[in-house]
């Protein structure tokens, strides 16, 4: 038995927008099973805007990735090896150990899905970290209620989609904006009222044709002039909560904001959030979550890439656009 | 008796920073006293940064100013005719019809002024909308609290310098900063535990040095850099009350912020608002201010222009950083 696992290690930190140079498949070191423990076998790994600022040696709310080990990430797996009551072999988990092909840890470290009729991968997309910030940073941090008017940016993307359907099955006026004509057709797909294409027009352009009476909420995944145009249209007491802004992931210039004077005038509340702010409320989630999946008003779509080897790439490609709905890897 | 007074009216629309050129010396009509009515003769003119967006021909939360109509703003005087139960010719009153010398209107559009034993013109400064906007801004906005580490921007300003004030009577640590040696010192002298002369360093600097774990509060009169610094130093859960930014107020290049990213990990909470928000608890404030100007907490200081004919350059000074405390003007 070898206590090595395929991996993809940080080989190198980014400066600006990051290569595959960054990146070197290796070996790592899989700790023995102790009592307690689990092996897991990965057959899905997610890859997420989030972990462009793990590439940085800058303390955030996650630590940074360590050069020269593996990178971690969303993973599920099916357990080949338990020494963890509670934990039979085959049993699907979703944890944290991903950008890898195997591995082990505590049962603590890895999560039984729940009973719910949905496939594997979703416990990374609409049952996992996704839908879990589209659900808590709608509902929970941007308190968006029925009759709002919201704008969600990258809407065509993993957590966009999903506020633009949870959003619309809370009864809410939606509009998206996404990068191409297909990407906003899906949008309008999902059931937005109006879907945004960034490419084609001024995104405060569209918007102001787009909501002519402005926003209550702004569910921003993007900054830049995305969130200039939230601040051009805000209604009074608007909301915005402020998931990611992959407009500044890979540095270039500094925002500047024409309309951010009117948080005044507007009397605008804004807040950052990260989905695990609201744990104690996941038994929410998932019971909200997995009824809409049951009943077909949140669907999912996936652009899958194949094989470990795939998952540097797959990641790059989320900065330029290359994903709509859940970017996956499949090994 | 006329039927006028002499008063400032609007000539034309300010492109940028305004010049007196914006502003007219006229005669304005003074509406006959009906039952109910005070005629009352100003003392004190008050000039605010906030008049700058009323001379815009944009709604906001106040109208604009009309062109070739009477400018408005905060005065007290002295009722000499009064057709309206409770007023009394030689009563104080504060009230909206500023820049001019008289004014006339129904009772309900003057405040008859506390029994306090303050001058006059603090009707206009700490218990007016200067020190109420303070207050609200930096105890309900903020929800700013006795551990807090607060930084106020333009703290050597009317607001800026009763935001100080309050909050070491709350037993917070505070930091301010302001423009010029001279102002620094007098923020240091109302009790800020650190006062930083932005024109001495750059302002993200001197702030990481007077508060090297970061502030909790951040109480915005300026935008811009101040706001990016506030970006860049804020601990987990801040909050920004964002009250002014007299940076953007005439135009310029739009503000760029390098650390607005920050929102997200340090969960920043921000939020616009005006002191008439709050109208329902200005019980509190006065309670509250009363004692502490009684008891010696807050202090004044007034920077104060003689005459009508000076209003306009007293207001445009405000932009060039020509008041410490409270810009005044005595009739």
């Amino acid at each position: 038995m070898t206590d090595t696992t395929r991996a993809w290690l940080l080989k190198s930190r980014p400066n600006g927008m990051p290569t595959t140079d960054n990146f070197e498949l290796g070996d790592a070191p899989l700790a023995p099973l102790q009592d307690g423990w689990l092996r897991v076998e990965n057959n899905w790994l997610s890859v997420d805007p989030y972990m462009r600022g793990r590439m940085n040696d800058v303390k955030s709310y996650v630590p940074p990735f360590e050069v020269g080990a593996p990178l971690q990430g969303g993973a599920v797996g099916k357990v080949v090896e338990s020494r963890a009551p509670g934990f039979a072999v085959g049993d699907t988990v979703f944890h944290m150990q991903g950008w890898r092909e195997a591995a082990t840890g505590p049962a603590e470290a890895f999560n039984k899905v729940q009973p719910l009729p949905v496939e594997d991968h979703q416990w990374l997309g609409n049952l996992g970290l996704t839908g879990a910030t589209a659900y808590f940073g709608l509902l929970r941090t941007a308190e968006a209620k029925e009759s709002d008017t919201v704008f969600v940016s990258a809407a065509a993307g993993a957590v966009g989609s999903a506020v633009v359907q949870i959003a619309k099955a809370k009864g809410m006026t939606v509009i998206g904006s996404a990068g191409g004509a297909d990407k906003a057709a899906w949008v309008k797909d999902l059931g937005a009222d109006a879907a945004i294409d960034y490419k084609a027009e001024p995104i405060l352009k569209g918007l102001m044709a787009a909501a002519p009476k402005g926003i209550d909420v702004y569910f921003d995944n993007v900054g830049g002039d995305h969130l200039d145009a939230a601040f051009a249209t805000a209604r009074n007491n608007a909301r915005f909560a402020i998931c990611g802004m992959i407009d500044s992931y890979n540095g270039g210039e500094p925002a500047a904001f024409r309309f951010i004077m009117r948080v005044i005038a507007a009397r605008i509340a804004i807040k950052g959030f990260i989905y695990t702010d609201y744990l104690a409320e996941l038994g929410d989630f998932y019971r909200d979550m997995g009824g809409w999946i049951a009943n077909g008003q949140v669907k999912s779509r996936e652009t899958v890439r194949e094989g470990l080897e795939s998952t540097p790439q797959a990641f790059l490609d989320l900065f330029s656009g290359g994903n709509t709905g859940k970017m996956l890897v499949r090994l």
